[in-house]
């Protein structure tokens, strides 16, 4: 049995059930769903690899239109249903415990306008020996879902012009730009996130658009290690 | 006739030539110099589009190998040559005044260790009106030579895991991954240059390695402001 605790979202005003020793959300959910630019009229958002839903929990507090999660995994679906009861936002937030590659069973083509996605990290080899649970293993490690496939469920169900957003390791990159190359998105802002201005990238940030023109920014730099609340972190912008 | 000038090259002890309405170095190359990694065994550095040699100059003071510079314009090919002569680097540095896709005429065929190059940053379209004397237009913009031709160049004349430094604008960075991969380059590193930590990022430094291995980092990022000497940014690191 997994133990679940029930933790501040930061200053959120919202409270989100994690496990203690299964799934946790990071800073890197925190840090995506602030990097989100949510206009007025959006209609639709979508993310992928939800885990316990930190990302449309704290998205619902800056939009009313209607967030849709996916989480493939049992446990933390039970944690995001839970976390969303617990903040009476079920009106708002639906969490469909699903793989994102059947995305086109639940959402019609072509009709969101953002999807965001905090997705697993690393890349699986079948031979590599992974020392984690299964849990932690499925969300750190590409066996699930993989960034093609992630791209390809976006593509399928974003409107023309509508936007990715993800969060991922800076090393992965160069195959970032060229599956985006590959599925049309075009990279419009990229930010990096720093433990300490003297030490490597520690995150990377994406804005996509779906058939964008080309035209890249490299937005400021984010120093986590200056920050008590990470609210405030897109303010400097 | 172009008014030339002597100007000091920072503090680097040298001083070097360029002309007042015309070429003149910039802070673009003194990052591209100091973020060139130099080993003690390297042999040969070729600079392509060397303008009055700010790069080959700078290097010159880190190490005791040869550096051939390439420069297509004959009058940033005189500033360089004289400004070689007046610090009396004629035995270590030796300017080309020919296009970089003749370099094989020049330099032998997987024979150097280090390609280093501050480009025309801007796209060429013939029926862009630039408004530019054509000695900064061919400086600036693709006419004489493009992105391409120099990883085709540096491809040529780089050993087997040799590098390529660049530094170039952040919007073209989508067309850089897909060229290095194109031709077999590696981006092993790339560092941001900003104005202001609260602004986009001017620049970016890239050190790619012919058929290199994945593995990407982004190094600490340079707020350029913070700095007199340039000399030091990158003792940060």
């Amino acid at each position: 049995m997994i133990k679940i605790v029930e933790n501040d979202l930061f200053d959120y005003g919202l409270r989100i059930y994690q496990s203690e020793s299964g799934f946790k959300f990071s800073l890197d959910s925190i840090l995506l769903a602030e990097f989100v630019e949510l206009k007025k009229d959006i209609i639709g958002i979508v993310d992928f690899c939800s885990g316990n839903a930190a990302v449309p929990l704290i998205l619902s507090t800056k939009t009313n239109t209607k967030i849709v999660g996916f989480e493939i995994q049992k446990y933390p679906f039970e944690l995001a249903y839970n976390s969303i009861k617990l903040n009476k936002l079920s009106r708002q937030i639906k969490i469909i415990n699903d793989n994102l590659s059947n995305v086109l069973e639940y959402i019609l083509p072509e009709s969101v306008d953002i999807v965001t996605c905090n997705p697993p990290y690393f890349k699986y080899d079948v031979d590599s020996n992974i020392n984690l649970a299964k849990e932690k293993a499925i969300a750190r490690h590409e066996i699930e879902t993989n960034l093609e496939n992630i791209l390809i469920s976006a593509r399928y169900i974003l409107k023309n012009k509508g936007v990715l957003y993800l969060v991922h390791r800076p090393e992965r990159l160069a195959e970032i730009f060229e599956l985006c190359k590959k599925y049309k998105f075009s990279i419009k802002k990229l930010q990096f996130v720093y433990s300490s201005f003297k030490k490597s990238a520690l995150m990377v940030l994406i804005k996509a658009t779906k058939n964008g023109l080309d035209g890249l920014i490299i937005n400021p730099p984010i120093n986590i290690s200056e920050y008590n609340s990470y609210k405030n972190i897109f303010d400097r912008r």
